[in-house]
């Protein structure tokens, strides 16, 4: 049998490079230490000293600032040197090999690397070369995983909803393309959630997307029956345009979240998307600014939870 | 009455966003509070302890690689973790709107957003916005206001002529596009300067100047005349080749300060210059290097300006 | 008889501009100071409190995020702050001479300012204007001096033989495009190495190299014989593709280091290379990542070396 990558021999947090893989108390010890770090990050002085003279390399073979910046801030707040690295304007162009830039790197004494690259398995790549006190955080990697991300939305539902063992929750969009859909779905599953449903339109649905344990919903005012939580995807612009959809208004209309369409969800269901927001193709203003939504809270968990995976691993 | 949206309820500053409007106490508390810190930048261990734990976020939505330089001095010395985001290359061209990109930097936990843009009113804007425990300073908007600029043109002239109740101030050049002029007017009309100056070709004056309490002249050597502190305006290489003006020579030979020039103004007069200098077109070397600048201690004392305000606002 | 620009008046380092100049004693006190941090690097706390609260700003007039992560390592494990400056897209591109900008950033209180620029002697120029207590640390100038990697090449070759007075070292490559080769010369001179050699092609020799007291080789087999240390030289791909070089191919053909060309050296010579590499163009990858490549550890005694000497100028 093989050994899990993203576990020491002692069935420990090694790497986070995926969702999918994690065994269930992994994912519960990883949400119970973020838990414990909401309170950190709400204190005057919002640093704790566990990765005191650690250094964190943010490698970014694509730009994103947004989740380059939570990963600073989380690892600043660790106490940690952070140094960020934008690959693709260095030494990528000079020629040099993944592997080697990754080498070059790790001889400097790196503790973490967060990687964020457009070629799905490329963290894990990286992992299986490092040495054995260097840790891998995947930030996203094509269109195969963004875990963070996934940890943040479960970390949202639990704080809201606490069991699992007991809710629906409707993921709604382009789970075709989405790094954050597959990692969800993965968590969900391994906590216990009964219902999981995606509904998007069948030009975003990945082929057979039943198989992750989903069911599939055409018809957004069917699919939202009873959700307990809603978590909108994210629609590219690039999709707006493409032969996928027929334009952003018939998008709206039909996938769109209105006030309306929430209604037929439970009457405290949450609503959630990972940001930025395309305010009026997948979601409404009066849903996303309303009583429903926990997006700017799920930014504030997004940080506790990447800090509790770098501590983890690291710490 | 409506509030002055930078002071908090006990009249104390909570966000510095223009010198209009700011009580003299404010201003003076401001300059007082620079003057313990310049001592701070002098000593072997820059740094005090003020903002340790707190994050500062530089979201500068148009590139400024000196302004943005100086305040992450200023609030690293402070000891706070400073996040730099240049906007332009990232969410704003999502298609995100500039209070959702505010609300979700927020969300992580800021405590002060030092703000960088080319709209009038968009560090107002985020003010009216953030969470009562979160400060906005503006470091530059549009042509409107770049107030710390303005205050440390304040602090340098009462550094070196204490009392501004019997002051003579020109201020000379491009007035028009300036931020940091109508800052300078304001501040030092609060402070009591019975005369300030404005110097400068009919093209490149604001229409109505007269109002904000400043003499107009045309002729600079009229205007220079027993002046005590003259402040040199940057001019953009825009303007030079536009149709406001003839060319750089001819700018220079009417409004250019030349050591000939500056022999008017008073024996003991100060020549200021925000920088970056055009030599040569807004001033000669022969005055930018000469015994009358105080064009390098006016950087120091930024920094020491920047301490002041982030460790009032939050501190 | 004119001062050493790099030494202050007690003959101690002031400045690192360039190996030439630097007395032996000098040289080996850096390399005594970097085996000290090589200890640090390695502990669970990576970080001394050497230059805290100094500032360190990274001044990189043209772009190269490999030297410039090194440096900023560098200075954080000395728990300086670090201010990154990439200024081809700031203050140069509005006419403002290097002068201007470094008596700027020195207005804002700098320690040390770690220069890197396209034109040989840019650092020597800004140390020659800077304060007293204020330090320049050459980062690469044109094909000048790069003397932090031949300093660090010099400490690997130390670590591995320990005394300079019985080996034979080769240099291989493109010497005349090199910043590294020059500086390395004369620290091997300087420490006493017998046979420093130089194998390449006569189009990639500078003229008259042979005065720097080297021997030059053009067949690589005759210059490996017996060879203790084998330093190869990266080739730009600019040289691939101009009228020095017939072809990549041609060059590995000749020049190219191969475990059966290596095979001529001693049996336990070590191969270096300052990266990044271009694998296949002037080195195979059995020897890259063979048993004699020591080319990781120089990364790792890099940092220890630039920690060294921004401790030895400022600390």
């Amino acid at each position: 049998m093989q050994r899990n990558p993203q576990l020491n021999e002692k069935g420990e947090l090694q790497h986070l490079l995926s969702i999918e893989g994690l065994p269930r108390e992994i994912l519960m010890q990883i949400l119970r230490t973020a838990e414990s770090f909401v309170g950190v990050t709400e204190r005057e002085v919002k640093k704790v000293p566990l990765l005191r003279g650690k250094s964190v390399f943010n490698l970014f073979f694509e730009p994103s600032t947004r989740t380059r910046t939570t990963f600073e801030i989380a690892a600043k707040r660790l106490s940690a040197d952070v140094i960020n690295l934008n690959i693709a304007v260095s030494s990528q162009t000079k020629g040099e090999s993944l592997l080697d830039t990754v080498a070059n790197l790790s001889a400097m004494q790196a503790d973490i690397f967060v990687v964020r690259h457009a070629s799905s398995g490329a963290p894990f790549l990286i992992a299986s070369h490092v040495k054995p006190h260097e840790h891998v955080v995947n930030a996203g990697d094509g269109r195969h995983a963004h875990p963070t991300q996934g940890l943040l939305d479960l970390y949202t539902i639990r704080h809201y909803k606490q069991d699992f063992s007991r809710l629906t929750v409707a993921i709604i969009g382009d789970v075709l393309h989405s790094r954050v859909a597959r990692s969800l779905i993965h968590g969900l599953t391994t906590l216990g959630t009964p219902e999981v449903r995606v509904i998007a339109p069948q030009t975003l649905l990945p082929a057979g997307v039943e198989a992750l344990g989903v069911k599939v919903f055409h018809d957004m005012r069917e699919g939202l029956r009873d959700c307990d939580a809603i978590v909108m995807l994210r629609l590219q612009s690039e999709r707006m345009k493409g032969a996928l959809l027929p334009s952003a208004q018939e998008y709206f209309k039909n996938y769109g979240l209105t006030s309306e369409k929430l209604a037929l969800a439970k009457s405290d269901a949450i609503v959630m998307h990972p940001g930025p927001m395309n305010r009026g193709v997948e979601i409404d203003s009066s849903v996303a600014d309303g009583p429903h939504s926990v997006i700017l809270p799920q930014v504030t968990f997004g940080i506790a939870v990447r800090m509790a995976v770098m501590s983890m691993v690291a710490g």
